[in-house]
Formats: structure tokens, sequence, C-alpha cells
């Protein structure tokens, strides 16, 4: 209220500053470094916005105050990397400084904050300017913060949507039936995208799948897939790939498919943010990225998962059903067992070689992923009207039909064929054995998780843990629960300490 | 909950990095920026904290990610002024990297998100480590985004006044009385502190005043105060005006007696952010640390004020004098008329005449500002049980000890006596006069204020305006309502215009 008391005129508060050439990136927002001395002449505060001018070219910029003459002196100005490209200056040469306004767009976040909704107009206009870099990180904390603490309603959320997929890149296949599939997460292995895709592409529809590395988890599917064939693939390579073989199977953060949700994610990251709305915004604009029609979500439930009740899933399921319905995109939402890992290989090799195993129809590929897969290739069929009975997934791959066609995808993204018996496991490995004889009651995730990351997971590929067991299953004493594998005698040392100091597997 | 999944053994995920010398400062808190593929290596994401270590020298940094090799090639760490200074480090030195867990703080901050409340040593904890540089501005605006939407409670307001004060410099005069003052603002003039100040100390008692600059009004009490003597005073010299004086009217920004707020209030202005917790903490914190026993609080009251209406200001007496209550530290609080400017001059230079006429007794010195003043004074003069009458506070200003008192403090501050008369007032100025007779209805505090700031104040000290009329008065057509002043053509010219397009006074 009491800051409409500024009022500047064009052309009368200006000054001209020498530039200090600052030779590195300030990562996007433009930040320019002034003397205290001169803020005051401008009237300024840290983090005010200001217009840089040289010639006919201006950018605008934040304001940090410089505190000492040694960090930028009286009558300069430091210019980042960024900065210094977009004005075309050198360091020495002149440029005018004035005060601007800030964008509506923080008057909109402040309305957030104060709990009331924001418009679609609204919306984009804050979207807008986090790709424009018109925001600071620290606009976009009280964002996320107020979308956090207030929530977001339906609307806000397609807004929210719309406006994510409309400032990024699309890849637009022009097809009538482009199929999807998103998993909550939280649960080691259930790498079920790697055998999913080659079966849906291998049935002659189009799912081009992009991926995530891992942030917390042992390995993303994008870092699975990487012991196959490269993932970082630029927008025109993805869609040759689609061209040719009807999918692919990327990593999501090579291409601009989601700028701003990108930007939204670095200030989640701080604290953990994971505000419904925008988790939502994110996973859906990164579908209609991609130009899809038919989503299958995948909503596994489990204490050590993501999502930790059937009510937690079951609202879950509600908004992707009603977003859907508003923004015609078929959803369908499954709830899965999330309480244990998915198949027997933890960290990208390990899980790479139970999906190669799953595709080549060997007895050695787990058999809880394999069904899981089919299940959920058998809905995506479904969903695009093209299943003749319940067994082409089936067939498809025990035909050996989804492996030529993995086979081909991987080829395409620039990998080759690997066997899977052939491939070389870590240097060093220990063997955690059953402390008593009974039966498996309890497999945590986020312990199993924490094993195969200390073991070096995912940095290291072919670190991490292969289960022998699973819940429900007898064992004896002394019989090897799992294989912890490392590169690394320290890393292994610390492993097997952090297995032995918890509960990873009950036995009772 | 998921990021638990991480977890890293100290001395297993290190690396060795050359250091790139980035000559400019990053405001205090560390930042480091890393290539993106070197923090791959250590699982690193965007605003994750790291160990730098140089020999036994180690400090912990943010890290910022570089996308391009131009920017900071692998290999490379660029490194801030403060970075450098901290670690002894020169560019092209080496440093070694490691990964570490976020303070505990974080996570308070994240509980408050939440909407739970702080413990005092939780509270204490985000303090200690705000000032300590450990939690990033984006931290930090979470935490400024949960008290806004949550608010603090008693005990909360209370911790974190107390952890402000004690992580701040405090000024201890070993005095058993100490007297103080605030306003909450928002009415041009009303400079009654440089007329409070010269009279309590002349009674004899101690009054360390701080005061603030401008940031959106046409003067803050400092700026006018510099009009007569230095302001910024570090805390010694400060000290020494006191005891030779027994008060100041120095800038409370020269000094550090409140560090953690000053982070705060950065963080709050992009969106003009004041949640009263934080508010609250604020003022107390600085009274508290200069050891202040008897408080007195303004809350001047309108509709173009900080504080609206009655209820907003009961409610805001009401937090302090349970605060009040809580610490100790008397408090009295009053309402007053904050529909009009307090005194007729608006801007450093005009409000300091109108002082120095009201010290001396002379006739012109604004009656309305006087009064108050006096009450005040007498006010204060009360609490601490030094009244012999009500008179007090008059006797001293009608016998002109209070200017003297006033001539000494400006002596000890370093400034020099000077005769109101002789103020040079601005280079140029221009009369605005009653388009027609009749009463004034209205004065309007934000347009008083933008007329003031467009001519120039409080930049140029002899800009401003001077009033000729308050609230109540009849005017005839054509009679000079008042003066604006400036030391700028061009300023006056928009000045002039923005008065002619404005209501600034009303008659009828």
């Amino acid at each position: 209220m009491y800051s409409s008391g500024i009022i500047v005129y064009g052309g009368v508060k200006m000054i001209v500053l020498k530039v200090k050439d600052v030779d590195i990136s300030s990562g996007g927002y433009f930040i320019a470094i002034i003397n205290q001395e001169d803020a005051r002449k401008l009237d300024l505060f840290a983090l005010d916005r200001i217009k840089i001018r040289k010639g006919r070219k201006e950018i605008v910029a934040a304001v940090d105050i410089a505190e000492s003459k040694k960090a930028v002196p009286q009558g300069s100005i430091g210019l980042f990397e960024e900065n210094l490209a977009a004005l075309k200056v050198k360091g020495g040469e002149k440029v005018s400084i004035s005060y601007v306004e800030k964008p509506d767009s923080v008057s909109f976040i402040k309305k957030k904050l104060d709990g009331r909704h924001l418009s679609e107009a609204e919306m984009r206009e804050i979207i807008q300017d986090t790709v424009n870099n018109k925001l600071s990180q620290i606009e976009l904390s009280f964002f996320v913060s107020a979308c956090y603490t207030h929530g977001l309603n339906m609307d806000e959320t397609i807004s929210l949507t719309n406006a994510i997929v409309d400032t990024g890149d699309q890849l637009d296949l022009k097809k009538s039936v482009v199929l999807d599939k998103h998993c909550s997460g939280g649960v080691p292995n259930n790498r079920t995208t790697m055998i999913i895709v080659p079966i849906i592409a291998a049935a002659g529809l189009t799912i081009p799948k992009t991926s995530s590395r891992s942030i917390t988890s042992p390995a993303g599917t994008a870092d699975t897939m990487e012991v196959l064939a490269p993932v970082t693939l630029p927008l025109y390579k993805m869609k040759r790939v689609i061209k040719k073989t009807n999918g692919c199977i990327v990593w999501g953060g090579s291409m601009s498919l989601a700028a701003a949700d990108d930007k939204m994610i670095k200030v989640r990251h701080p604290l953990s943010l994971d505000p419904t709305g925008l988790l939502l915004a994110s996973i859906i604009s990164k579908k209609k990225a991609v130009n899809a029609t038919h989503v299958l979500i995948d909503l596994p439930i489990g204490n050590d998962s993501k999502i930790k009740t059937k009510k937690q899933a079951e609202n879950l399921k509600n908004e992707f059903m009603a977003i859907g319905k508003k923004i015609r995109m078929k959803m369908h939402v499954i709830f899965t067992d999330g309480s244990q890992p998915i198949g027997n290989g933890v960290g990208p090799l390990l899980e790479a070689r139970d999906v190669l195993w799953i595709l080549k129809c060997d007895k050695r590929g787990p058999k809880d992923l394999k069904r899981k897969a089919l299940h959920m290739a058998h809905l995506l069929l479904e969903m695009a009207g093209k299943n003749s009975g319940s067994k082409l997934a089936k067939h498809i791959l025990e035909s050996g039909k989804a492996y030529e066609k993995m086979v081909e995808i991987i080829k395409e993204q620039g990998g080759k064929e690997v066997d899977p018996d052939k491939m070389e496991l870590a240097d060093f490995s220990f063997n955690v054995r059953a402390q008593r004889s009974g039966r498996v009651r309890h497999m945590n995730n986020l312990f199993v998780t924490k094993v195969a990351r200390i073991a070096g997971a995912p940095k290291d590929k072919r670190a991490g843990i292969y289960l022998y067991t699973h819940v429900g299953n007898k064992v004896k004493k002394g019989d090897v629960l799992y294989t912890i594998y490392s590169d690394n005698k320290e890393k292994l040392r610390h492993s097997v300490k952090f297995a032995n100091e918890h509960k990873v597997i009950g036995i009772d």
C-alpha cells in the first residue's frame, strides 16, 4: 500500500555508470551490482529493478547493492555475463541506469499470498515473467510458498498447466492418438516404462516418453536407460527417433518442454516443497507438451513410497481425472503396491539387466515387474481402443517383438544392443544374509534406496543392490537376502555398515 | 520426507576444483558456482550446500550450477570475494568440495510453513543461521512467507525479538531507566523525535534514539537530522554522544543493532510484506538493543496513514502491551491523528527548520507539531516517574533548555549550530493556490508525499513543500495553499504537474 509512494518520472532519475565486467553467469535472471552511494542517488533498495541502457539495447535487472568500495566502487556497475551479452557492452564502457516499476506479476504473487485466487491471465503473466527472467528467485519463492500454503483450485491448476505448456517447447507429432504414462515414484526399480514403451511402439502406437533422472532415488528411468543408449537428445532428434520407431525413452531435462516448471522446481528444492497444484501442473504440462492424448497414471501406495495412503491416492486420482476431463486428455489412474521394490535390481545397470531379461523372455526376468508392466501396457492399449482381447500386450512381449522394438529404439537413440549376460557387474560386492529363518514381512524402500545410493548409485552405473527375495517369501537363516555392488571399496564398506545398522528387510 | 534419501558420508564424495576468481561481492551469503558436470558427480542440485576446504580453512556455500562451459568450465569453481577472503585462496589454486546437509533451521522454516508453531530454540536457530549467512535468500523468503501467511503467536514474536537482539550489537549504557519512542509512520513531517529527545535529555534522562531514513516518505527522522549533523555514527561514537548529552538522534542503519532484521527486511521488500509478528519483533528488538526500559509508541490513524482504522490500531496496541509485559519493557501506546501532515515543512530541510523554530520558541514554529511533541515528552517523563506536575516538558522547552540541549547534541554528533532564518531554501519554487474559497476538508498524505518526492526529497535536502494551511482552516480563492521547493527546474515542473492533477488538498 505504501510502496505506491514511489513515483519516478522517466528521464529525471537517471545516472550513468561505468561497466565492471563480472566474468561469470548469474544463472539466467539479470542481476546488476551497484555501490550503495549510487543506490541512494536513485532511491534504490536492494532487489529493486533498474533499466540498463546502452544505445538502443536495454535490459531490466534486479539491483544488488554493494556496501564496500572494493566490491563495486561508486560510479561503476557490476554486470554478469548474461547482461554483458544482452547489452553488447564491455568492461569500461558506460551505460545509463534508471528505476523501473515492478512487473504486474509481482502483485499477482502478493494476491495469491493473501489467499485470493488468480485468474488465467494473472497466472499466465507470472509464468511468462518467470520464463523471461523477469521475476527474481525471491519473488518466485513467494509464489511457490503461496501455492503451498493456500493451494491451487482446479481452474488455477489448469491455467498454470496451460501457461507452462505455452511458454515452453512442444513436440507436435500430428497424431490423433499419442500415449504416455506417469508414475508418482518412490519405489525402487519399478522400471515399467522400459517395457511398456517397446510394447506400445511395437503395437504401432506412438509413445514419446520423457523420463527424469534420479534426484533422491537409486536411479531414474533416464539413468537406467542411459546404460543402454544416450538419453540426452535435443527435440529434433527425439522427433526423429519417434518417427522411425513410434517411441523413445529420453531424459526430459534435455529439452525445454516446461522451462517455467524447471525454474519453479529449483526454488522448491531447498525446502523439498511439493504443493499438489504445482505437482499436477508439472506432470500434466509435460504430457501436454508432447501432445499426449491418453495418459496412464501409476500411483504406488506404501508406507515408504511417495504416496502413503489410499486416501492420498484417491484425492490425487480425483484431481487428475477432473483436470483430464477439463483439458480433454484421457486419464486412467491406477493404484499399485508401493510397499516394496518392484523387480530385483536396484541401481541403473542392475535395473537395465532386469528389463532386458524380461524383454528377452529370460526366466531370470523378475515376474512382479513383468506382470505390472504387462498390465499397464494392456491398459494403455485398451485406452487407445487397440486391444484385440486382453492378450495383445502379452503376445507382443512373448513373441520377441517388444525386444526387437527396444533394440530399434536403443539404436536410433545412438546406443547398441547389449547382451544382459555380458554386462559387467561392479568390481566389489557383498552378500547380506538372513540373521534368522522365517517369512519376509517387510522391505523398507527408503533403506533399500540408501544402501544402493551409498554404494554409488546412480552416479556409478554399476553400483546398487540385487534382491533375491520379496515380501511373503520364506527364507532360512544364512540365505543371501541381497548382494550389494560397488566400484569402490570404501563406498561398499559404508553401504554394508548402513545395511547392518538398519532393518532393510524384516523377517519374522 | 523423501529428501532424507540422500546420505553422504564425509570424505567419500569429494572432488578437487580449481578456483576461478569472481571479482565481486555476493552480498554476504556464500555462493559458489560449479559446472553442471561436476554437480552431477557430487549428486548436487542447485542451491544445495557444499563445504569448500583449503588447508585448514573451510566454508559452507550454496551451489549455483553453470550450464555453459564459458561461465564455469568443468574442473573449476567460481568463488565470490567473500569466499575468496574467508578461504584465503586466489584464482588458479585448488580447493576441495564435498556435499553437506542442510542446517536444521531449514526444517524449522518448513515446519512454520506447514502452519506449526516454533519453539524458542527453533526460532533462535533460524535467526542465528540468518546472521551467520547459513540461510539463502530463498530459504529466508520462505520463512518470511510462513510468518506472513500463518502469523506469529505471542511466544514466537518474543522468541524472535530476543533472538534478533542476541545476535546483533547492543548498547549497554548501564542505566536503570532508558527512554525510547517509536512511531508507526505514514504522516509527513511529524518530526516529534527532534523535539522530544532534547527535552528528555535536558530533564536529565537518557534517550538513545536511533531513527530510520526514508524509504517511501519525503524524509525519515535520520534524513532530517542530517541537515543539522552527521547521523551515521558507529556504536562507540553514539555511546560517547549519549554519555555527554544524555541523548542522540542517529541513523539506526549505521549499526548492527538488529542484523538479522535487516536481512529479513531485504527479502520482505520485493512484495512489500509487513507481517505483524516480524514488524513487532523488528521494532521491539531495536528498542531492546539500546536497553530501553520505557517506550512510548505513537500510532497515527488515518486513511492515508500506515494505520487506517482504530481497530487496526487497537489490535497493534494490544500486541505491544502484551509483549511489553512479558519482556518487562514498560510500554505506553497512544493513538494520534494521522489524517494530515503534522507541521508545515515536508522534506528534510523544511522539516528541520520547523523543529528549530519550535525549539527556539519562534512563533513560526508549527503549533500542531509543538503540541504533539510536548504531549509525548510529557508522557515519557511521566512513565519515568520524573514529572513534577504536567508542566516540566513545557518548562524545559519554553526556557530554552531544550534548544540548548539540541545544540549540544548537534555539536557532539559533529554538526554545528544553524540559524533557521539563515537556512538557504531551494533555488526554484512554485506557489500552489486555492481554486475556490471554502474550508479545508482533507489533505492527502500520499499526494503530499509524492509532490515532495517528485520535487527531489529526501535526496535533495532542500526539496519539498511548505504548507500554509491545515484541515479546518478557511481559505479564499487565490490564497497560497503550499509552496513547492526544488533544486531542479525539471523536477519542479513534474511536481507541479502532479499537484495539478491530484487533489492534494480538498476544499469545500
